[in-house]
């Protein structure tokens, strides 16, 4: 199909509502204007691009099929619903999207009555939805349908597991549909993700047995009875027919596909035959990642969310970053790289982020020494514990929020043997536009209960690299090294790789009318408040880069509470349990006295925004910590 | 067989060598006189009773077959572990199991180079076995076999999933041992458990493709060419005779069984018959919990930790409680069902714990309103978070160790959209004789820095019914009620139903000395504390009980701090970041400047023992009080 040059239909559409008045044979041109709008958009409005292209298809078929808002769609890692978005009313706010007040990266409960549940991090979406379906079934309200869609890359999630194994033993007319493009942001991987292409073989016997479901279908809605002989002949169909075995049917969840999720009048015709069907169900939809943009089709790694681009060439509109300092990413990936070829014990681990986190620079050069597990962020930290205890050392790397689900894994199969893993926490800190459900504020205040852990932060990228050599020394115990999202603040980075002493902080300038207390790369923006302060105001500020959350440097703690009666501390994390609390025990602990003003996230849910704005609105900018040095000052 | 009146071979049986030295023929003796010391220790000695006789005959056939501690068995939920145990160098040391400086509850690498991984929480023992495979092929030590033995409960949780997902993405030589009794503590729930069951129909299929397995393996070790061949043998072969599908070989993990895990000899030789096999696999074994000891084969759930009993009538010791307050376990139980029948929202929820926290009260009442959803906390918490964006009120039960489990769910699928579900965290503090792994210590810590939640403890048995009345009122949001294991202080317990304001704590007594803020029933030991202390040294000290730690009682906390110089606080959890840390957070960003002593769980892992004991060794029974509360007083 041509792309369409401007939104007829569209523009019409300013609920599901009005989608639902159309013609179903006008729906590919719906998909068509959708999907270019999605170009359009994204184009000068960088956001999450292949996934939701992929999906279009489906978009229009669920809101066409179902009643929605009445009935429930829960999107499984909503960056793949701005299709669901401008169908649902967002159409003319869709170029706010991601930006400060503005849409929400994420399907979000408080933005619009369409967005079912908070989805921002894989897999969760079964079982919310079972959650909807069982209380629906509860309150009487049978006609309410509920959806989840999630993707095969979700589906490696132990959250999907469990929600899969509930989800046949209560009556509910759960659906999921599972979005199948062989894809999390890089390749899909693991069993599961075979299985799921062998799958495909056995068309003919699932076009066969779909074909008998119809039938009994069109004979009235199906009753107990029918529905037991429906499964009878199913299974005995299954074993003249198949060889196939279906893990999905296994346990109790029937089984229909996979069909094309490209083909808008296929998918509405198999949704409208399916959704009056008791008990829960599978449907497995085809989708090519970045479909219509043969570009993002052609390296959907690439294309997940590639930043602006000309709509009409394909080029990705780069930054020219000459120089610029590096992203912490490729210091990570370069300085593992280093490390591996010098340590032969190093081996890297990565929960379907390879190519976020940088550690694809281990698996290029050395494709035996990392693996990717797939969304699956326990199970990376545990299967690194159980390498670690057979004397090697696993570098894991985990986005910060995301460790958030291997808590547990942390404590309970690392801390307690004190295994030698190494656990990088990339995205720390605020990260922008992703928003609430991405931010890795928490990190520091869950991590720091927890008993023999080692926890860092680099103020720059040398330290990055220094933290990165001292944490793969002989028998360190499970270490933490924190770092955010995005630019160093050095081009010149490539220094030596030396060790540094743990739970050893450093004194980053003198003073003596105040100390101001930093963990991470927040400190170079105290840094700049604090030169700034003395100029303006003729006063001497001390700096103190703890670089240990833990151990903590007890000697320049005893030095601080000896020596100020005023302390500011810093930190790109939440202040409740976080650094400044840290600081606040040590001081309590010792009969230290001082005034001290912690500055950090406060006990709320951050929103989605520039980086720059978030550090505003938190007040850890440099005019925020600027203002908050004259206030301490002046007490 | 007759029961063994002596431990014949057991006692010449110093470490698995010498087992292997024995003809098999004398095996089943051996497994008689394992299964005796088992019941005669356990009779006099509390444990964990059914999941270790079940396993008699598997753990001899393991260590008679496998070079341990050279190969490597890692025991999931290490409560199986016992005869392990037994046979590993610790029969003369068992009668101290569980016990203060005594052998560990579950198995421990600190306490025996047999023991491998730390295994107090179910479903990572595929997982870790698979990093410790993974480094034995990395290591060129091919010859080392490494099996991880799970039941058919862990395999509910999503991370026995994720392990399994990736046992086949990289080469190892992984043995996975399913040691399917259909039972977790309670009886086994969900999709896997029926399809676990319906495996048995195909027995006949899966022996003739053992025995093919078993003529390739005569022929010599498997090559890769033969290897494929194998498998498209099976396939064809599966096409004709089964219609079973197998979840496990669609992850290309090769399947075994189900064989009698009562019959050691067949045991044995179906292991050292697929032991050499390449790849991933897995053997299925059925196994009756308790097997071997009549009343507990016929009321497993009882029989998982009985408590003492007379082996020879088979009658459990049960203390007399007359007269004694009751478990806060049967509080929350009466409770929440008295509450469910007055409110049609109300649902129950619980991973697998419905005895172990009482909701089998609810249950059995009103079997409708409660849902046993597996060993699967994260699904627990999001499931919850389903039914609340759909108006329904559940009470999630999850003990506080494992909800560790849950920790990304409670924030990204409750706390971001306020959900109104209530957080039940059953046995938080010190927990005793389960020990590290299980000690519900840093609940507080982790959660308080969680935006929008409710936390609250109750100090007595009342306050947790007010709590609980509390928490379902309307539109509370998320509400956390932590409460420990075992009985509370209160006789007269069934006190009205009737709300208490969010965020207001109590003042227990007034005094002028000094301050001591408590939570939870602690607050009962520092109350006598206390006491002792004012009788004792012509003091006055105040005592608040905090009730809530977050919102904390503001107007409270200015009282203390306007009115003392000297503040105690007393908690049941880790120090770093938990209450006391509140304190001073509060006390910080208020300008007030009392000294405070924080008493509560130094930043190690607490071992097992009594509760008593633990108290004491933590200094925060109530001579451990009573000495700080001198010391401060004498600041």
């Amino acid at each position: 199909m041509e792309s369409p040059t401007s939104y007829e239909l569209l523009n019409k559409i300013d609920s599901p509502n009005d989608l639902r008045q159309l013609p179903a044979e006008v729906l590919p041109e719906v998909c068509g204007e959708l999907r270019q709008k999605i170009i359009d958009e994204l184009s000068r409005n960088p956001g999450h691009f292949g996934s939701s292209l992929g999906v279009v298809e489906l978009t229009v078929a669920l809101h066409y099929v179902f009643n929605t808002p009445y009935d429930r769609i829960v999107w499984d890692v909503g960056h793949q619903a701005y299709g669901h978005k401008i169908l649902t009313g967002r159409r003319d706010r869709f170029y706010t999207n991601r930006k400060l007040n503005g849409l929400c990266p994420f399907p979000s409960p408080s933005e619009s009555e369409y967005d079912t549940f908070t989805c921002g991090h894989a897999s969760n979406s079964i079982s919310a939805a079972l959650g909807m379906a069982v209380a629906a079934a509860r309150k009487g309200e049978d006609s309410r349908k509920v959806v989840a869609v999630i993707g095969d890359g979700s589906m490696s999630g132990g959250l999907a597991f469990e929600g899969l194994n509930n989800a046949s033993s209560t009556p509910n007319n759960l659906l999921i549909i599972l979005n199948d493009n062989n894809m999390a942001i890089d390749r899909s991987v693991g069993g599961m993700k075979q299985y799921l292409l062998n799958l495909q073989t056995s068309e003919g016997y699932n076009r066969l047995r779909y074909n008998v479901s119809r039938m009994f279908h069109h004979w009235g809605i199906l009753n107990e009875e029918r529905r037991k002989s429906l499964i009878r002949f199913n299974n005995s169909l299954k074993s003249v027919i198949t060889q196939q075995q279906n893990i999905f049917e296994g346990m109790n969840i029937r089984y229909f596909g996979p069909v094309d999720g490209h083909d808008v009048q296929a998918l509405i015709k198999v949704l409208r035959e399916i959704k009056e069907m008791k008990g829960p169900k599978l449907l497995h939809v085809h989708t090519v990642k970045g479909k219509g943009f043969k570009p993002a089709e052609e390296a959907a790694t690439l294309w997940h969310a590639p930043g602006i681009f000309d709509k009409e060439t394909g080029e990705r509109i780069v930054m020219d970053t000459t120089g610029m300092p590096p992203l912490f990413q490729d210091v990570f990936g370069q300085t593992l790289l280093e490390l591996a070829q010098q340590n032969d014990k190093i081996i890297g681990v990565t929960p379907a982020m390879p190519t976020g986190c940088s550690m694809n620079v281990l698996m290029k050069a050395m494709p035996d020494r990392a693996f990717d597990v797939g969304i699956a962020e326990g199970h990376a930290v545990t299967f690194s514990g159980g390498m670690a205890e057979e004397g090697l050392l696993p570098f894991c790397n985990i986005y910060s929020s995301f460790m958030q689900r291997a808590y547990d894994n942390v404590i309970h199969d690392v801390a307690i043997q004190k295994l030698n893993v190494v656990l990088c926490l990339d995205r720390a800190g605020l990260v922008g536009e992703d928003g609430a459900t991405h931010h890795g504020v928490f990190d520091m205040a869950y991590l720091r209960p927890i008993p023999n852990l080692i926890i860092s932060s680099p103020y720059d990228e040398k330290e990055l690299r220094r933290l990165m050599y001292t944490a793969q020394l002989p028998n360190q115990g499970p270490f933490v090294i924190r770092y955010p999202r995005g630019r160093g603040v050095l081009t010149d980075w490539k220094c030596p790789l030396e060790a540094v002493e743990i739970g050893k902080g450093r004194k980053m300038k003198d003073g003596t009318d105040m100390a101001v207390i930093t963990i991470g790369p927040v400190g170079n923006v105290a840094a700049k408040a604090i030169e700034e302060a003395e100029k303006n105001n003729n006063c001497s500020i001390a700096h103190y880069d703890l670089r240990f959350l833990k151990p903590i440097d007890e000697e320049m703690l005893h030095e601080v509470g000896r020596r100020f009666k005023k302390v500011v501390t810093v930190e790109d994390g939440v202040l409740k349990g976080g650094m400044g609390s840290a600081v606040l025990e040590f001081m309590s602990d010792n009969g230290y006295t001082p005034t001290v003003k912690r500055l950090g996230i406060e006990d709320t849910f951050i929103q989605h925004g520039a980086v720059k704005e978030l550090y505003a609105i938190c007040g850890i900018d440099q005019t925020g910590i600027y203002n908050t040095l004259i206030q301490t000052l002046n007490l």
